[in-house]
Parts: C-alpha cells; sequence; structure tokens
C-alpha cells in the first residue's frame, strides 16, 4: 500500500489517520510532539517541527506523497521539496494562495470570482481612503491567520491605528453585511477529476465555527450549483490537488462572495464522516493518491447537523459523555484528545436527520449536546 | 480519557481502534506481533501473546478495562486476572460459553433458547447412535473453531470416523436444512442497558461469511423481533458485556434455531460502520466502557449490503482500487493491511442503497467490486 504523510498533528490529521485505517493506506504523521491530537492514535509519528526543511524532507523521504494539516509550511520549504522531487500535495503553486491573502484576491478577482473590494494597506491614509467615510472596515493579515485570528472589524480610525501598531503586512476589505455564511468543499485530484459536496451553511462566532447545516437549509438550488461550480473553478484554476474549501458570504441580496479558501480538510466538512457516502477525509486520501474520488452525496433524504465542542472550564469532558449519550442515543461525540482549553475547539458533534426530522430540532439537539460536554448543562453556549 | 486495551491484533481490533479515534477513548493492542492488522494502525501496541497470563496481565495493567478482538484467551487466564481485580469485558462467564460449544449449547437448551438437536459424542458408535440412520450429521469441535473450521458436515459414518480420528472433544448436531442464515447482533452494557441491531441475512460460502444484507429483505417482522429479544435474552442471561452476535439459521418452515455465538464485533456486523448511526466497533467501546448505547438504527429508508473481501493470487490489491472506484464511487472499501493469501479474509466492501435502489442491483454492484479486488475481474467470486 503506499504511504501518505501528513504535516501537522492537529484534529484533521487525527480524522485523516481513522480515514486512511479503512482505505488501507499507510498513514504517517509529522507532528510537533508526541502529546498532538494526532499523534496520539497514530502509529507512525516522526516528531519534527513544519518549519524546518530538514524535517519535513526526512519525514517526506518516508512516503510516497505528502500533504498537510494546515497552511503553515512555508513556501520556499514547499518549493525545494518539490525540487528534490517529493510528490506535495496540495502543492505550492497551489498553496500560495492560502499563505497570501493578497495574491489569493488577486488571483480569484483576475479569474472574475466575486470577492469583497479589497487593497493592501500599509498606513492609516490607505485605510482611510478605502473606507471613503464608511465604517467598518475589515482590515486582515495577508499571512497567518486562522479561526478569527488575524481578521479585525474596525469602526473607526482609532480602531485601525491600533491594528496598523501591530506592524504586520495588511490587507483592507469591505465588510460585508452577509444573511448567512456558507462553504463550498470540494476535492480535485491530480488527474483532474472533480467532485463537490453539497453547500452548507456554517454559524460563526466571534470568528469561530460553531455550527453546520449540511446541505444549507433553504438554499436556492442555482445558488448552490453556482457555488459549487465555484469552488470546483478555483480547484481547477489554482491547481489544488486534494480538498479545498471555498467560505462564501450569502450577501443580502442573495449574491455570493469568497471570504476564505483552505485546501485541506475543513470544519464546515467534518459532517462528512456520518452524513456523506465519502467522507472529507477519505476524499483527501484518494485525491492526493490520484484515486478515483467517491461519493459525495449524503444517503437520500438526510441531512446533518454538526456542532463544535469548544472547550469550557472542567477538563473531564469523558465525565459528561454518560449524560449526553444517555439523552440522545443519535448523537455522535467526537473528541480530539487535545487538552481541554476555554474556548479552544477540542471536538465536535454530529446528528443525522432523516426525512421526518426538522433542521432546527436537530440543530437544538446538537447544540444541546455540545453545550453540555462543554458546560455540564444543555442551556450554555 | 479512559484507556481500553485489545487482547489479539486483527481486523476486528483494526476496526476497532478507528472507532476509538472518534470516541476519544485510549485504546492499547496486544498483538502478536508488530505486523498484525491492528498493530499497523494502533498507536499503543504491546507484543505478547493471548496465551500468557503474564503477558495479557502485564497490558492490563495499563488499561482501565480490557477486551478481545476474537474468543482464543484461555479460561484460566480470565478468570485469574479477574481475580486480581483487572476489569474484563466480557468476562470469564459469560466467554466460557463462546469456547465451550457444549457448554454453549447446554445453556441455550436450559434457557428454552431454540438449538439443533446436539449431543456430545466420543465413539464412532455415540455419532451413529445419534444420527439414527439419517444423515448428513455435523460434527463440531467444542472448542477452537472459527470461519467453517472445526464444523465438518459428514455424509457416512467413514466421514465421520476421520473426523473423529483428529482426536478432539467433539459435538454432533443435526444437519439444519434452512431456508437461509441470519445474525442478531446486540450490544449490552454492564449497567444492562441492551440495544439491538436490525436482523441481517448473511451468505456464507464453505463455512466463510461471504456477503451481509442489512436488514435480512423480506424477514418476517414477528421473527425479526423474535431473533432480536432471543439476542438480548441471551446477552443478559450469559452476563455478555459488550457485543453479542447470534448466528442463526431460518429453518425451511420459518423458524429459528441458534447456530454460533460471538461476544465481540462481528463480521454479520461491519456494515454498521456506514450502515448504522451506531458502529458496532464504537459500540463495543461504549459497552465495554458501560456507557449508554448508541442508536443501533439505519438512517430512515437505507438498507447496507456488505461483501467480504478474500485474498486472490495477486497481493496488490491496491492497483486495483482505480478501477473500483471509478466504476462504482458508493463503493466503500475497507482494506486489513493483511498479507495477501487465497482465501483469506483481507478487507470488505460496503454499499448503502436508499429508496429507490433494489437490493439484489446493490448486492450485484458489491459482488463485482469484491469479486475486481480479489481477481481483477467483476465475474469472480
Amino acid at each position: 500500500m503506499p504511504v501518505v504523510g501528513m504535516v501537522g498533528g492537529g484534529q484533521l490529521a487525527r480524522m485523516t489517520a481513522a480515514a486512511a485505517v479503512g482505505l488501507g493506506a499507510t498513514f504517517r504523521v509529522l507532528s510537533e510532539s508526541e502529546n498532538e491530537s494526532a499523534a496520539l492514535v497514530t502509529h507512525d509519528v516522526t516528531v519534527g517541527s513544519h518549519l524546518s526543511l530538514p524535517d519535513i524532507a526526512a519525514f517526506a523521504a518516508t512516503c510516497d506523497v505528502i500533504t498537510f494539516d494546515h497552511e503553515h509550511v512555508p513556501g520556499v520549504i514547499l518549493s525545494q521539496l518539490e525540487s528534490d522531487g517529493v510528490l506535495v500535495r496540495p502543492g505550492s503553486g497551489a498553496l500560495q494562495y492560502t499563505q497570501d491573502k493578497l495574491a489569493m484576491r488577486e488571483r480569484l478577482s483576475a479569474l472574475g470570482i466575486p470577492c469583497p473590494r479589497f487593497t493592501p494597506v500599509a498606513s492609516i491614509a490607505d485605510v482611510e481612503a478605502f473606507a471613503g467615510g464608511t465604517w467598518p472596515v475589515v482590515l486582515k493579515a495577508i499571512s497567518g491567520g486562522y479561526d478569527g485570528k488575524g481578521v479585525w472589524v474596525c469602526e473607526s480610525t482609532e480602531e485601525a491605528e491600533d491594528v496598523l501598531a501591530h506592524g504586520i503586512p495588511l490587507l483592507a476589505e469591505e465588510f460585508v453585511p452577509f444573511r448567512r455564511e456558507l462553504a463550498a468543499l470540494v476535492a480535485r485530484s491530480p488527474s483532474g477529476q472533480g467532485a463537490a459536496y453539497p453547500v452548507v451553511q456554517t454559524v460563526q462566532v466571534d470568528g469561530i465555527c460553531r455550527e453546520v447545516i449540511a446541505p444549507a437549509p433553504g438554499l436556492n438550488p442555482d445558488v448552490a450549483v453556482e457555488a459549487e461550480a465555484m469552488a470546483l473553478r478555483i480547484a481547477a484554476e489554482l491547481g489544488v490537488t486534494g480538498l479545498l474549501a471555498v467560505e462564501l458570504f450569502e450577501t443580502d441580496h442573495g449574491g455570493l462572495l469568497v471570504n476564505e479558501l483552505a485546501m485541506r480538510p475543513h470544519n464546515s466538512g467534518h459532517w462528512t464522516i456520518e452524513g456523506a457516502r465519502t467522507s472529507q477525509f477519505e476524499q483527501h486520501l484518494r485525491a492526493v493518491l490520484d484515486l478515483p474520488l467517491g461519493s459525495c452525496a449524503p444517503p437520500e433524504g438526510t441531512f446533518t447537523v454538526m456542532a463544535n465542542l469548544l472547550g469550557g472550564t472542567d477538563p473531564d469532558v469523558f465525565d459528561r459523555y454518560i449524560h449526553v449519550m444517555a439523552a440522545d442515543p443519535e448523537v455522535k461525540v467526537h473528541f480530539y484528545g487535545k487538552e481541554v482549553r476555554v474556548g479552544r475547539k477540542i471536538g465536535h458533534v454530529t446528528i443525522v436527520g432523516g426525512p421526518d426530522d426538522d433542521v432546527e430540532a436537530v440543530r437544538d439537539r446538537a447544540r444541546r449536546a455540545a453545550s453540555f460536554l462543554r458546560w455540564g448543562t444543555e442551556d450554555g453556549d
């Protein structure tokens, strides 16, 4: 069997490890420590840094193909690995657009993909010129943000000055008054095959994904097709191999704007473990191995709700399993084995609904389960 | 998180390891070698023998509870572990009935559970007396058989003499002319909670399970309920903790007879990974951890076909993935990482059908996928 190496030991690698068990592919992880989420459950763990070319090169030498749990391997390392003949999927040419948000915006705009209005900014004068007197303005770190980190919604010149004081390269974007957030998840193989999951609704709180409803309830079918086609086109144009998640705003007028890109398994796709015929984790493995892609469809008549589990104040989540599992035998609990810290993503719960289930009722069940696991009460957040 | 240790490193432990990833429980395996199916994918592998009390005791000392991938740990070892305070689930009191088929038949008969007519036999005179001139007669090793090994269908005195010549303790059973074989899979927790999966049809060839259809097509609902209730009752009466699979004959008259028992994840339950809300592997973990059991139901309107993948003559199964996955994107392939030998169980494929799918058509698709993976042609067996 081929050997797939994943750089990064977080929960995405952990869930990919579980998918590799079924597929039969040999799976290795390059993890910062022995205690990371994926390192706790993967047979072949190499401890090393994703910022070290020697570490990654030595790791890659034991693998047929390498892929990623995150987007933080520097582009120069990726390029060097490719020059040295390592199969890197997705490749540096694609990953640059997840590492440089300005390059991403410029490339997507050149392709005619709808994005929020944007410009690079280096001074408060730049920000004020972009704002043109209309606030808020969104400032984003060009590199390195995630889960709301590196994104600031500025209501005034003063707030923008505070962000500029960080001294990091920034992008200004218009603040989009959206109806809701959506995500389009697709896979693309090196052979060029594409496959699209149903478009989902994501619910973010303070920049962190809290809930995913798949498919997005009540979404105009034309908009759904447009989102899937857009994601498949981006994957093809950017040369993505593996998964591409396109985070989208559905605007107040029902249009779509691209918010962010990720080229890896994505929080908006965790629902696929139970809710789709092929989980995003198996799909990513199939794509990076250049195997034919699996069906992205949910079993007919089903929908799925996923709620993220964030850390609370009591670290003993397992003690709270008994209540949640007794209260709702259809809840599927996923725990990532991570140290519990307040607000940290430490797991998720999934419920698959059927033709007779009400979406709002299933959302409520998922929220109550996640709340209980977090706080020991179903009425938390 | 609690630590579950599984004794035995086969594919059942391998799939349980994958389920443990989601549940967040720490999972360890005691494996005969580093190369067994589960040892290839489990983070915490101890190499040791399931026939050695010191090996198992040392392993158990690192676990909160131990359970099993097979039934071959000797009863005296199980009892000693229990005396030493190890949580053994299922316990020796239950496991004895999987290790001693005569004890199983006697106990079930005492409970009024329908079984084939049986008697222990020590001589050809015993066999002939049991046969009363009616052949075939089934001879079974009282201990140690699996996958058709240890079972002989004897058509004559001469054939029975050949079996007696093995010199092992034997049981004679009537040959049951059955309509088909069924399996009832249930879970029982130490707290006494029971949960029953839908009764499935199993198709055996030469004593090896080749195909499972879940739920069993066209099964009389009263018979289904009877089978589930029977399995739950056996689990309770025998004090099973964890899974109990009851292999059944549906007789030509539509009645049920118990064929075999297994107290662990079972081949007849592999379909639950994709086809039921809670997989048998997670269910087994939940049961041995005394967590509330999960829903055994398939998503509404679905059914599932599983076909076992047996080894063929060309060991490179992965080379044949591309055809199978391209031909049928809904096929889910499971490969166990075992050395390929002709006729050995090395994986399985699963397809979930929906309300518009025909059971026979889905069976055909699953058989073709398994055949291609085995032989490189869809028309093999």
